[in-house]
């Protein structure tokens, strides 16, 4: 079962790492990093670099396909090698995925169409544009389609899917082995729960957190 | 204030992505990948490559230290360059930190001697051997030195120590940017919480989980 990680600059690397070190554990699965170019390919702070293993080429018919988001997704939202890819690959796939803005990709291609689907909370307003239906939900399954929520639910969605592809077992041994018992410090992990002044905040700044500066 | 976070070959990504994408987004932080050559650094499934961007040598007075774990730690338990290094820029740190196994390098290193820490829930039972004192939380403080638990309790940690250097609006800002709103589809994270038959097979498995197996 071949798992295929999208990369691309400016993504959010957790986003990519959620998903692969959950997704990744379930016996069976060979993961690739793949993009348009082999290399290192630089997130959004700049600091980090992750390296791509393959081209879009060599990746054809991945099982299951994870499109983290970030804000060099807006790049990507028009047609062009890394769409025309995602709509050739999905013809393959057992699950089509994303987490954070990776949905908005998804959805640029046409493929949330008339579907339930989550982003980023700031970015959740622009799903029905693409003809998509946004959900408050964490982790958003609707067919073959599951889209997470910011950053860090590509954990809960790793997890998730790995349940639904392995088994229960499975997926709790991964959790178990990766020690995910969460305990935020704060509970501020929703608009709803944060201070109200934080939430305010980032809303006012909303451009600046998806493209990467908060 | 500059933030290292240390790699080697055989780390597990997440304990080094929690960390960075919390810790890396409070402002006035500037993050490097750093390890013994620069070039990408392998994960302990393999199929990952993270980019280190300086030597030792260029690194010398991080303010913050993240020792990240995986089964590659095993091959710096002993003297050598990595020992050496963090030992000297401890020196200099504000904070020495690490994730799961990574608590073992410090420990060897002669940094938790008389101090309370944790680890990897499998690998606890080693810290008594370099004269720490293993605790049951997830993140835990004692004077400069913050050990987290196994892989994902990074983030914990990461937005704990944000809190502290920058106080809690900023890491509840980086909270809800990274919408960390933990909801795991099973309540298997520790092995107290796991269905028995889960954590007794990891704990027959303990050698291959902390070598990368599971």
């Amino acid at each position: 079962m071949q798992l295929a990680i999208l990369l691309y600059d400016r993504f959010t690397a957790l986003d990519a790492i959620g998903p692969y070190d959950t997704l990744s554990r379930v016996p069976g699965v060979e993961t690739v990093f793949v993009a348009e170019r082999t290399g290192p390919h630089r997130n959004d702070l700049g600091s980090l670099g992750l390296v791509a293993e393959a081209t879009l080429d060599e990746v054809t018919a991945p099982d299951i396909l994870v499109v983290p988001g970030g804000p060099g997704q807006l790049a990507h939202m028009t047609d062009g090698p890394l769409q025309e890819w995602i709509r050739a690959v999905d013809a393959h796939t057992t699950w089509t995925t994303s987490v954070c803005t990776g949905s908005l990709i998804l959805a640029a291609a046409g493929l949330l169409k008339g579907r339930r689907a989550t982003s980023h909370w700031l970015a959740l307003d622009q799903l029905p544009g693409f003809g998509a239906e946004p959900t408050g939900e964490r982790v958003v399954f609707d067919g073959k389609y599951v889209t997470a929520a910011g950053v860090s639910s590509g954990i809960d969605m790793g997890l998730t899917l790995a349940g639904r592809i392995a088994g229960d077992t499975v997926a709790q041994t991964i959790q178990l082995g990766i020690e995910y018992d969460p305990q935020p410090p704060y509970d501020a992990g929703s608009p709803e729960k944060a201070p109200a002044e934080v939430t305010a905040k980032l809303r006012q700044g909303s451009r600046d957190v998806l493209m990467g500066e908060a």
